[in-house]
């Protein structure tokens, strides 16, 4: 049985996809015959439908949507405190369920199939992700506040898990070793995480550089390092390294990041909301040859996990910070979004071509914010949101089909139960 | 005959309101019992629809829609000189009519029923702003690049199209004066606007202190005043004073705008996208008591008539640019797009209360992008994008129900046939 797109725009085509399984198969052109049997699937495409790879998100928090909007405008450390932390405390499997239900729920519906996740409760997480067939890149929070015991303890159930998840959930589950950052995690477990995640050829999902004074403290503490020459000398970056943020570095630090072909993941809108400085420097990475993705972080600290937002937002930001409306293009942000995430991130997806994995989007071309059709990137980048998204595939699967996903209003309806649930069980342990 | 918005939240209750005409004639609590005859147009809101001001865009160019992602990513000069000057270079009233329309329908769609625009082809603008049935202070562009002839044209052309608005488009459009900018317009016209505006009590539209360029080249000229100094001294600075951008300011500077009492509109898009500097200094303005308010500026620099976006690339902005994420809260931002926009502009709107005008939107609470509930605010700034938006009403009359605007497929279609027309013109010509 095939899955057919049939009369979808494709460049300055009109085309017809044929997806078997996970795959897409074939590109059929204008005078090309296709022989569709009546037991396939069909979505017309009209001439009016774009085909475009779907969305990887490189850095979040899914489960924190039960955070949305709880905490804005608030300096770190009192986000952290007064709204984060109490929440946090007792955070239990069922909530957690419940956020990444609704956060995979909101990513399908603005056209991200993939993404870059770290949060407690990893089963709970990794089971939804299971259920709802999108792929995640998962981690825990490695923590362990540089107790030896807690160390212990951590390392044991990432083991546990990694293997775990090989059993339970091996279709859309990427287990990582996710360390929180360099000032939660001892040098023991860093390194533990480096060797580990080199054996068995893992990612390695890290917040650094996020702040000057991570950076400030790591020198103090270990002999003038930065926090980038720091994990280079425990020997975790690599092509493996997923390191979120990346704000506060300099050249030598971003050579390094260049020569070890870690992935670098820039979260615009995060940053400027919690006013974290810098801001992330996409000129000089691409200058040393770092190809910088794309992510939305939390949440809690975003509040949307609309890709298509932050394309336009990471342009905006870089053609201010730098004075020059020609950095960050439309198509460099794109694929940002798209074509390097995916790769980095080991996917054979992220275009639409023959032999690769059906992560596509449908995109409606007669929505009122992308006509005309001048140039339908700078559209994407530039005009649109994720609700121009007509159809979202994952895997060969129609997870939404004319904006309608299955199940919708029940989970929207539960959430919000449960997020109300959550914040009052605050209120009643004071 | 009455409009109803039945069982709609507001704040944190369930109403239903009564609309008359123009205006909201009564709220009703959960306990009255209205009576609504047969006869009354009725929209159920089950609870689940939000009652909100509609938006106002304070600075916009609305027919650019037709430029929309025709050049991004360009110098400010090398993208006036390359791609919009030419195609600007006899332009027709039917050209600007479509673009103006598209442009109305996208506001619609995104729910912004009232906004501030200077173009080329008053005319036309105005036809179709009283045609859609949205509120638009419209001005033509006034230029006189400082020849008298030219400038005797177009205070004689103005004078006219002030008389003919009275008469032909009494009921949206309010007439404003639009001298583009400093640098575009003699003294002596600018000193004829000021009178003119005076005498009809108009609004007085204007492009200033946008660029560090005008400012040196104000100092210049005019004996070292800066330009706002330089539009105090002819008197052009008053409560009818609506000025984009206004990025490259003094402390005196804002100390006369505030005691003027002149409308400030900030763009932080367009003001990002075409890297201009600055940024615009919202704690300052805010801090001296002048009420800045929001637009998007046109679809040529945006690119994007989505108020919503707008908000919150205006809070990311601040907060990023002064370090800070306790400036530019949700609630700020929220009111700089309705309450302040519509009161300046010399509307009775941008509430929802009795008496006021009936320029309202109806939210879809359910979205995913509007839930959990723990604060609508920050969930209409942070997390929404106009899709949110399900019914839009302006004047009373239902302009989109339910996300559907009438006649939107033929407006968008007939648009995307005169846009590429617009464009081939361009290269006929070379």
């Amino acid at each position: 049985m095939s899955l057919w797109l049939k009369n979808v725009i494709h460049g300055e085509d009109s085309v017809t996809i044929q997806i078997v399984d996970e795959y897409i198969v074939k590109i059929y052109r204008q005078n090309d015959t296709p022989i569709i049997s009546t037991e396939d699937e069909v979505i017309e495409g009209n001439h009016s439908l774009r085909v475009l790879p779907s969305l990887f998100n490189g850095h979040t928090h899914a489960s924190m949507t039960l955070f949305r909007s709880y905490g804005d405008d608030l300096p770190l450390m009192r986000w952290l405190q007064e709204k984060i932390w109490p929440l946090e405390n007792g955070i239990t499997e069922e909530f957690v369920e419940w956020g990444m239900r609704l956060a995979i729920l909101e990513m399908i519906k603005t056209g991200t199939t993939g993404f870059n996740d770290m949060y407690w409760h990893y089963t709970a997480c990794a089971k939804v992700v299971e259920e709802m067939g999108i792929h995640g890149v998962l981690s825990g929070v490695f923590v362990d506040l540089f107790d030896n015991n807690r160390a212990k303890e951590q390392q044991q159930l990432n083991e546990e898990l990694y293997w775990m998840t090989k059993e339970r959930f091996p279709k859309y589950v990427q287990f990582a070793i996710g360390p929180h950052a360099i000032y939660t995690v001892s040098e023991n477990s860093l390194r533990w995480a480096a060797e580990f995640t080199e054996t068995h050829q893992l990612p390695l999902h890290i917040h650094l550089a996020e702040t000057e004074h991570e950076v400030i403290e790591c020198k103090k503490q270990h002999q003038g390092k930065s926090p980038v020459e720091y994990l280079n000398s425990l020997h975790l970056v690599s092509p493996r390294l997923k390191a979120a943020h990346v704000i506060h570095v300099s050249d030598q630090d971003r050579a390094i990041l260049s020569e070890k072909q870690a992935t670098v993941i820039h979260n615009p809108t995060s940053n400027m909301k919690l006013a974290v400085g810098g801001p992330f420097n996409l000129p000089q990475m691409l200058s040393v040859g770092i190809q910088p993705i794309l992510g939305t972080d939390g949440a809690g600290s975003n509040n949307s996990l609309d890709m298509f937002q932050e394309m336009k937002i990471a342009a905006l930001l870089q053609k201010h910070a730098w004075g020059d409306p020609e950095v960050a293009p439309a198509n460099t942000v794109w694929e940002m979004a798209t074509k390097h995430a995916w790769k980095q991130f080991g996917y054979n997806a992220g275009e639409i071509a023959e032999g690769k994995l059906a992560e596509i989007i449908l995109v409606n071309e007669k929505d009122v914010s992308m006509v005309p059709d001048h140039n339908y990137i700078s559209n994407l980048v530039y005009s649109a949101n994720g609700h121009i998204v007509d159809t979202t595939i994952s895997s060969g699967r129609v997870l939404m089909k004319h904006r309608k996903v299955k199940g919708e209003e029940e989970i929207i309806q539960e959430f919000c139960k449960i997020a109300k649930k959550f914040v009052q069980r605050k209120h009643q342990n004071l």
